[in-house]
């Protein structure tokens, strides 16, 4: 059965990065270019853009769009990554961790692939729409029509990201490094996700993006975790293989699945998902997926760290204290199962 | 007179710059350590973090810390260099510009510069708070209460920035790469300054982040033109000096100078700006400023372009088409006059 073939061959790289491995101090890196650019948008004209004097009510801004940072290794490059992240953070969640050890956005850079991190819409350096707050100030919509944005509290994403069951206890062998939790926090932004349309116009941006780059692993993490499934059903053009991390939601296995058709997949968990009522129902439904993917010949893969050796991992996996070997990982599995774009 | 002197100097410097410089292909840049933190932050108790059922009402989150992203090049570094945007954007502002150039980011850091992008508070990846939003959606404050948030629309825009006396007509000889305006807009975020206290939380956060690095030059934009004269007079400590960019406000020639004496000061303007009720103003009151300062034993310097020969720069000089030239004129004003920390 492929599933457990491939399950098979991620274990025997995964065996030698169960425990922390220790990183020597990185040298200089040398990078061809680097950039940032936004994909996506459109213009909204609005009357209720300012309630100042000094800026006019009426006029045109730009909004859902995408902003897009990169860094393309110097050398024969490898395959493109997009960091795709999760609910009420940014592109942030990528970069240098909360206690100062490199992020994936420069790991991946280091083992030659260009990398790309987004903030998803109306998130981050993606700008949101103002109008709907001032026309409810000026009198001109009812406070129903306020955005909906909300902010996860340090109390509440205690329990979503697994640290423990609830603040402060933590999970035996938790990897988080929680002496650095407060620098954590500070990634945290509002979310105004419930006020978007289905698709998030984050969907289509990552499609524009993919075809932009010509050939991309788009890797999605918690709330974004569906992203990258819808994007490969809007157009498969430019999606080189999902890596899914602690999707809050694979698609359905009874949806339409030919979208992934011979499309190398990974969706990836962490520990302690089964202890979580939050949890334990959606890493079952991405495991039925899965099954059904293939069953309908797709090249989808599940891995759950502790079943593979691996102890001890949260929901923020990429900020953990093995975050790099998680990684190393992961880029196997891109050299073993991902084409690269001739 | 001192200040005729150094407008001279730098006179000297602009000559060779007052036409667009081809610029090569750039080759690859390789740098010693790079990364993201924050800086500032405290930590906020709400009742109305969310109106949804999955996430919360009740709890704490951190607001008014400031992000910051780093590359220090390879090599002997030079001065450090803190690039602060002004209104409506984010630190965007410095990177790839609409029409695809390298940015000042980059280009600081290839003139050897360790070069610091931040984003104001509550703004971009600084997180807001939405708890003032949800008082009033869910009726437990009044509408008065909700956050003074306002866009700049691309009409407005167009005035503010000097593109043209009125959109969408433009100035003759402006250099702005108007081609590209789409991309320009999408950088436009809204701008939550006015509910946030005097001083701005990002003025202590500079404070903080400049006494981290140990020594930078705090380059302002626009609306944040006056948070380094700020900043100098809540503690120098960590300034090398300042550069303000088209400065929405310099320091009243009134106040007390005496935080700015013996610091490098340069505050820069470019092309139109007596034809621009909004900015001539300003222009003044930072010449009287400069003045008042130099009389005090100040070190500070007042450069409009034209005055020495580089015409067409709009409010946006950072990414006009000219932009890596004034670059190269603030290097060499920050190589001439301000001492690299020890």
């Amino acid at each position: 059965m492929r599933t457990v073939w491939l399950a098979a061959s991620l274990c025997s790289i995964a065996f030698t990065a169960s425990a922390q491995t220790a990183r020597p101090e990185p040298g200089p890196l040398t990078i061809a270019r680097q950039g940032s650019f936004f994909v996506g948008g459109r213009e909204v004209k609005s009357e209720t853009l300012s309630t100042l004097p000094a800026y006019a009510a009426s006029g045109t801004i730009t909004v859902d769009q995408m902003y897009v940072r990169y860094q393309v290794p110097a050398g024969t490059p490898g395959v493109p990554v997009t960091l795709i992240h999760g609910c009420c953070l940014t592109g942030k969640t990528w970069e240098t961790t909360p206690d100062g050890r490199m992020g994936w956005d420069e790991y991946f850079v280091r083992k030659g692939h260009p990398t790309y991190v987004i903030d998803q819409v109306w998130r981050g350096r993606s700008a949101a729409d103002p109008s709907a707050i001032n026309a409810v100030r000026s009198g001109k919509a009812a406070v129903d029509k306020l955005p909906t944005v909300f902010a996860a509290g340090h109390e509440g994403a205690w329990e979503i990201f697994r640290f423990g069951k609830a603040y402060p206890q933590t999970m035996p062998g938790m990897r988080y490094p929680l002496a650095a939790q407060a620098e954590f926090w500070k990634q945290m932004v509002p979310d105004s996700i419930n006020s978007l349309p289905t698709p998030n116009p984050t969907v289509p941006a990552l499609s524009e993006l993919a075809q932009k780059i010509g050939g991309t692993v788009l890797m999605s993490h918690s709330q974004s975790g569906i992203y990258p499934f819808q994007t490969a059903a809007l157009n498969r053009k430019g999606i080189a293989g999902i890596v899914s991390i602690e999707p809050a939601a694979c698609p359905a296995p009874t949806d339409d699945l030919k979208p992934y058709a011979n499309l190398p997949i990974l969706v990836l968990f962490g520990d302690y998902v089964d202890q979580f009522p939050r949890w334990a129902p959606r890493l079952a439904n991405c495991r039925a997926f899965v099954a059904a993917a293939n069953a309908a010949g797709g090249k989808a893969e599940i891995v759950v760290l502790p079943e593979i050796g691996i102890m001890g991992n949260t929901h923020m996996l990429m900020q953990d204290d093995n975050s790099l070997d998680i990684a190393d990982l992961l880029i196997a599995w891109i050299g073993k199962h991902v084409a690269k774009a001739e």
